[in-house]
């Protein structure tokens, strides 16, 4: 199967507007993937849709002239994961899944039970990047720097739901409860191994704009919670009525 | 937060009938978890329920007395996985997730687009007891050992619904195909990166007990889509309507 690369470039695509790509990018293209001179590279920026570019490479360095649009820019739901972070391997796993499964934002959130608090912005973001890019995504998801619980619920927008996977159960399966929804913006919350502490699920019930779900008889590790998750809403309220797209090789 | 350590095991679980522990869950309790004699364990057969046990030491070695029933044996529903073999890590994925899941069938299939056609049932299982043992599983998956997609497909059961993610689209998202179902049996079909060869694709829709169902806009990585399509089956027909089991401690 031929199989046209396909870049996130930080850069403006339209017509007559060559730019040069960044180092590692050029070394895969030029390198790895061994292109010639007029091959053909798909890159999107988030702003501009996806382009079919023409490379053209001067020694080491690689440029890309954009030629004919290929997909105009789109908009995926307003969906956003706060997730309390794990081991790295499952962290880099969240990351990646939330990028294919269209979340808008990623917040890590610090909880009571909240194990590896170090993670680091740039590494997730280029994890966000490759997922992108394979997974034929137009926009790249917003990764903030990780906050507490509480601050994040602080800065909740009230209008927003909000929802939560609480392993405690005593409330409705996740299906059910989305039933009642048709917004486009909401917020999925996904606890650390051991969930959440009592303090933490009080405060939580408390709040108007928060719903509890559940995911089932087993208790799932919080990377399957996260996609299982976002499955659930992305089909129920966000884009998966939409068809698959397929790039034409 | 205190947490009984649960195993799975071969032997029955009955009251006064002690058995000895494999030499490495012996060394995992005593060495690793420094569980002393008298040491509460939990430990299931997919037979028998899970039992409160004893443990008693002798030198290296470990015996557990089963000591009170916690849970009486449930059967999950009845879904079989059939997968196309990817790479190492992503495998491991896959029968991990398809555990936590409650699938209670794994087929590996290989098809035109296979590349890994090497896998090892006895490792797949190891990973399959693990994630049984964290989830709260009573039961473990059966697992094959890889046979061709047709062979797969001619020993199916044709009263049994099987569905199969198509990339090429054209077809309903599986929310949607799901709506008519009720059969507790079912079957789900996840082809490799690349999806199925256009023949499968033609063999597949040939079929009255295929159903072919699209996971949204964006092209999934195989194992991103055993998890959302498992998650759906299990929240739509399966058992998600059930709560979370918690262990009491």
């Amino acid at each position: 199967m031929a199989h046209i690369p396909r870049l996130y470039v930080p850069n403006p695509l339209a017509s007559a507007s060559e730019f040069e790509l960044a180092e590692g990018q050029a070394r895969y293209l030029i390198k790895v993937m061994r292109l010639s001179d007029g091959a053909t590279v798909r890159a999107f920026n988030g702003k501009d849709g996806e382009w079919n570019c023409t490379l053209r490479s001067q020694g080491k360095r690689g440029f890309l002239a954009p030629a004919t649009q290929t997909r105009p820019q789109e908009n995926g739901s307003n969906l956003h994961l706060l997730f309390a972070p794990i081991k790295k391997a499952r962290n880099d796993f969240i990351i990646e899944k939330a990028t294919e499964l269209g979340v808008a934002v990623i917040s890590p959130v610090i909880t009571d039970y909240t194990q590896n608090k170090r993670l680091r912005v740039d590494r997730m973001e280029l994890l966000a990047i490759e997922a992108a890019e394979q997974t034929e995504r137009l926009d790249l998801p917003k990764i903030y720097d990780e906050m507490s619980l509480t601050a994040a619920l602080e800065a909740w927008p009230t209008d927003v739901p909000l929802f939560y996977c609480d392993e405690a159960g005593d409330t409705k399966p996740m299906i059910n409860a989305l039933e009642q929804y048709t917004n486009l913006s909401a917020g999925i919350l996904i606890g650390p191994e051991g969930g959440f502490s009592p303090n933490e699920r009080e405060l939580l019930r408390s709040l108007d704009f928060v719903t509890p779900v559940t995911l089932g008889p087993r208790i799932l590790r919080a990377e399957t919670a996260v996609v299982s998750a976002l499955t659930l809403w992305q089909s129920q309220v966000g884009d998966w009525q939409k068809q698959p797209y397929l790039p034409k090789n």
